[in-house]
């Protein structure tokens, strides 16, 4: 058994999703059982989310997400008409159809589980089952939606629940690449990846697939291949317990241009410091990225943090009517950052690459706004207009250039 | 409590949904508890049926009712959004969520029954409760849709079910009226109709309200308000027991453009006759709407019936290769008719009313191609540019011109 997955992209219209149920319906004619998940068709989504905001300027989160799952309906009924026209049983499921099971965060819910029954039922009867991704339905009938990646998340949910042999998430690129081909001509598309690295290569910037999708594949070990939806070339797997210590131990770069940092100047170091700025930002619903703060001299430090750059104003107006309140020094702030990131699980416990990556990238002539860390990566902020150089030089600073 | 349904034409874009949530809030202040049935945005539900006939040439009955459901999520999602925005606590819910339990004949189900335990725990709260209309859901948990005037028997239905005082249904029109006041300006509107009039009023051209949601509140007795969306007219009452002997006894002029008809000449006069013409027709889903059959002269009779225009050719096909088969002398059909019908449950029982009516439509000049009746009916079929002049001629004869 298989689940499939296809984005938005790959059904961005009805000739395209003709094209997902020719490759639904070969998935069962070699022999397989087959869920296919799919995205509301191309911009749907954009559609619904503005005839919201003409009727609310803040719509109520329950009815968006009953708004906003009624694209991956459409998308999922039409696909099943299009491979019963093709001569196969097929038949289209809601979330709730389908048994998703969520918590009440309406906008992100979490799935809590998934009663698999009509999907068995459909699948015995030799159906290809297609389940509209993105949303689910809460104990009390109510309709949620998974929020970022969450199509990707429940076609890794189904995989799991349905014990299936693989998930496919079939998607706008042709797999993970050792560095974003338009950056870095010299990518090469790794055939694996370990789910500790793709989730830190997804968090990081590398826009295959969400890092949470990943983390249940981890999980529960489901193997899941990336690949492209537009062409049949190989992709590429994620899963767990490679040999570490044969490969290369650098894996892959990433890299995000949509960073802006802020820096609070001469913040009094004492305890609930920290509380009393973050806390304000989580309520306004603000979502800090990294977090720095330097050692402290005289009682004071200096802290940093990033947010994504579309984040930055109302960062701003949070916490600039702070700085007083606190006693800090000052603020500053800079919207024009990206970071590159080093990834590899083969770096843990080992010294060198951190000094490596400076290195390479002082080399390069590049200066480093803001450095942070995780046992199997290294990111470092550096200006915007810096960053397609220094994806090439750490590339060729770990070899990846090499197949 | 009262229960209020908005067709598609009053939900066309935002603009009006914000209207219709003011008419809401309105019902509220004044002290009801309030339920809306909305119908999809004005002309959604075609461009859903265009991207499904795309998709395959005849698509699934069960996955087109899923996508066509859709509609109504959308616009009972945005009205609940702009009734919170007025400041009202309200929520939508879908067929499935609303409880509206249905069979299984897809496209046009019926509702075999109503759970309408949430509805009332929302109402409870103090929510508005916006409810999809013209959908629900099998046993099985597959959405269903219920047709033609869907959304009218949502309504009346709910209204049943909910004990609600009464039903209002807000639509393009100001009520029912002796006679379409565009084919004739001293048409007048109606305060009240009784139910069975009201039936055969609609069901014989009066595009009020669906004769369906009519049938449910004559059986349990369910009051409806028919009024238009877009000002505060008084509207006309559908209700039953009122007294027939001191009104007028012919209430209105009901008529109808979309009329062919077919007769098959020299048909032999033998049992199974009947069968051998309208199984076939039925099971090529051609509705067959009335049925003449001239008394028999020597064994042999010509048989005539009547479609909706756009319904001919295909009854054409069914039946043309039949003539040779019952041994049938020919087939003739007419395209161009209309039909014009007089209504009124005082008609019961008393004589005259057919004579004066043919009376009046031979004074005008108008040839009568075929006549039909029921107790509280009499419908003669006239050449379609006809018409007008016959529902005058009627109108007049009637004294339904006189207030």
């Amino acid at each position: 058994m298989i689940v499939q997955k296809y984005g938005g992209s790959s059904a961005a219209d009805t000739a395209k999703i003709r094209k997902i149920a020719h490759r639904a319906v070969a998935a069962k004619e070699n022999g397989n059982q087959v869920v296919v998940v799919i995205s509301a068709m191309g911009d749907t989504t954009d559609g619904l989310l503005e005839l919201a905001h003409e009727m609310a300027e803040h719509p109520d989160e329950r009815e968006l997400d009953s708004l906003l799952s009624t694209g991956e309906i459409v998308s999922s009924t039409l696909l099943a008409m299009a491979i019963k026209s093709l001569g196969h049983p097929a038949i289209s499921l809601s979330g709730i159809q389908a048994g998703i099971q969520t918590d009440d965060t309406h906008s992100h819910a979490r799935i809590s589980g998934i009663t698999p029954e009509r999907i068995l039922r459909e699948l015995d009867k030799g159906c290809i089952v297609v389940v509209a991704g993105f949303q689910g339905v809460t104990k009390e009938m109510d309709i949620t939606t998974l929020g970022r990646g969450g199509s990707d998340t429940t076609a890794v949910a189904l995989a799991v629940s349905l014990k299936a042999d693989m998930c496919h998430i079939f998607t706008d690129v042709e797999g993970v690449f050792t560095a974003d081909p338009r950056l870095e001509p010299k990518g090469l598309k790794l055939k694996e990846v370990d789910y500790e690295e793709m989730m830190e290569l997804a968090t990081y910037g590398a826009r295959v697939m969400h890092p949470r999708a990943v983390e249940i594949g981890q999980i529960y070990k489901m193997p899941i291949l990336v690949a492209s939806s537009f062409n049949d070339q190989s992709g590429t797997v994620i899963r767990g317990g490679m040999c570490m210590e044969v490969r290369n131990k650098v894996r892959g770069i990433a890299h995000d241009v949509n960073v802006a940092k802020v820096t609070i100047m001469g913040v009094p170091d004492r305890p609930g410091i920290a509380t009393a700025i973050f806390e304000p930002l989580a309520k306004a619903n603000v979502s800090v990225d990294t977090i720095v703060q330097n050692a402290s001299i005289d009682d004071m430090t200096d802290l940093t943090f990033t947010v994504a750059r579309n984040d930055l104003s109302k960062a701003l107006e949070v916490v600039t009517p702070m700085i007083k309140e606190i006693a800090a020094k000052g603020i500053a702030h800079d919207a024009k950052l990206g970071k590159v990131s080093i990834v590899g699980s083969g770096m843990q416990n080992t010294p060198g690459y951190a000094a490596r990556m400076f290195r390479a990238l002082y080399d390069a002539g590049i200066n480093i706004e803001l450095i942070t860390t995780s046992e199997i990566r290294i990111t470092c902020l550096v200006h915007e207009s810096k960053v397609p150089e220094a994806v090439r030089a750490l590339h060729k600073a770990f070899n990846l250039d090499e197949a």
